[in-house]
């Protein structure tokens, strides 16, 4: 990434972040994770809070912003993009692979393989957003890695709304898992994808209804690993003992949920910085 | 509006259209209240689905937005704005009516004049998004009109979700209704102002909950009125015997809420368009 000329070698102390995109601030759960797996990297967040959400928007409209967010990610000189969002993953990261410098990871193929590790009966439940569900692309990463299992998959446009709302733990959030998942529990799977980075918030509440027998899997924390199993294989660590910090942007003023993930996650953002994206939008 | 030289007698078969603008297709209410008052005049209808909901977001980006929308609805020789969406209402409308050639409306005047006839008590209740409530637009205009009413206001920021999952007549619905208002009937208001273009298709479950002795006070259908009015006092109605039609655009393809509407409002909205919205985001 970095050559050793006497210019580079004075910024050397800083070293490259790890850039981390979502739509919003839900993809502060990958960053979490992140900050916990890898205490001595850089991250620098941005949620594109001016445009949030991404969960109903169309597929060309997504991969623009997808792009424009990581121009900005590019700016601060990330060493990786890692798309922290489950629709953008699904409909944004295969053009940004092709046409990004740096290496992309999404949250789909992380859980997806976890997804396959963790069932034993074959049956694989999916939940997200619209624009997650109708693209299919948890099931296709699915199937590609084991042909026999099952996807059942259910869009849950209501759990966002009702996390930032900060309802976690509310009769009335139970009553909408119950609306959502009941399909999941009758149809026997054994293993549930939380295939939005808002729903690990709502872990506890979704397991109450589900029940022990189903294990979920957390899209955010495989994300993390895959991060540094990237990471690991391209060279790409921060420098020994170096303490690493987090960063955290968004292209608009952010509201109260910004303090619910902070509370619910127990990390501390401190102050946002504002971003304005470049292109039409 | 138009100079009769031998070019615009050319295409003065064409009237000029009412320009509505919506973050979303909550503003149908509007169209469809000003099809159904209106009915010789033709609407140009423009959602913002690329950057819905407007809500949650700040002043200075609803500005923006409200501009750049406004000049797609320019671009379509609209003699009038119609901002039929409470928050840009609430932040956007002050700006545009300063630097736009063509007269404004926004939902929040009409909402709030309303409101005012309608209470007997001098108890005023509104509800809306995070934006609209936080703006305290409502507020600041039932006081310009009567200094003497209370006002309370509260954020329902479930209820857009809801509606547009079509869940409208549902009891987690009602949960969430009751929820928001029964402050409001504890309160003693015998007034309520549905401070947000989409309520009006949960009227019934809100009617329901707060029981016959609050007046609901429907945004859209006054602001129709206040339309009606400022074409008279312009003299800007559209030709005698001008069957008037309904376009409708949007910045993002729509999905299945446009259906929900559609049902609900008993129009017809055909084909969307799709326009694209010049300027930054």
């Amino acid at each position: 990434m970095r050559k050793l000329t006497p210019d580079s070698l004075a910024i050397s102390e800083e070293p490259h972040p790890i850039g981390v995109f979502d739509s919003g601030i839900g993809g502060l759960t990958v960053a979490a994770a992140l900050r916990q797996l890898l205490p001595g990297e850089d991250i620098f967040y941005i949620g594109d809070t001016a445009r949030v959400p991404y969960g109903g928007k169309s597929a060309t409209t997504i991969q623009r912003y997808s792009r424009e967010i990581s121009d900005l990610l590019l700016a601060e000189s990330a060493k990786i993009i890692v798309v922290a969002c489950n629709t953008a993953s699904a409909l944004g990261v295969p053009r940004l692979k092709e046409t990004l410098h740096v290496p992309v990871i999404g949250v789909i193929q992380p859980g997806a393989e976890a997804a396959v590790r963790a069932t034993q009966n074959g049956r694989i439940g999916v939940i997200g957003t619209r624009g997650t569900i109708a693209s299919e692309a948890y099931q296709r990463a699915i199937y590609a890695l084991d042909a026999k299992v099952t996807v059942s998959s259910q869009s849950c446009p209501i759990l966002v709304p009702l996390i930032e709302e900060g309802w976690i733990d509310d009769p009335i959030s139970d009553a909408v898992i119950e609306r959502y998942l009941e399909k999941f529990v009758s149809n026997g799977i054994d293993t549930l994808v939380l295939g939005c980075t808002h729903y690990p918030l709502m872990r506890e509440a979704i397991q109450r209804f589900v029940g022990p027998g189903i294990t979920l899997v957390d899209s955010a924390a495989n994300c993390a690993l895959a991060v540094r199993d990237l990471l690991q294989e391209k060279g790409l660590f921060a420098p020994v003992n170096h303490r690493g910090n987090l960063r955290v942007a968004a292209t608009d003023a952010t509201d109260g949920f910004l303090r619910v993930a902070e509370k619910a996650l127990g990390i501390d953002v401190g102050e946002v910085e504002l971003r304005t994206v470049r292109g039409g939008s």
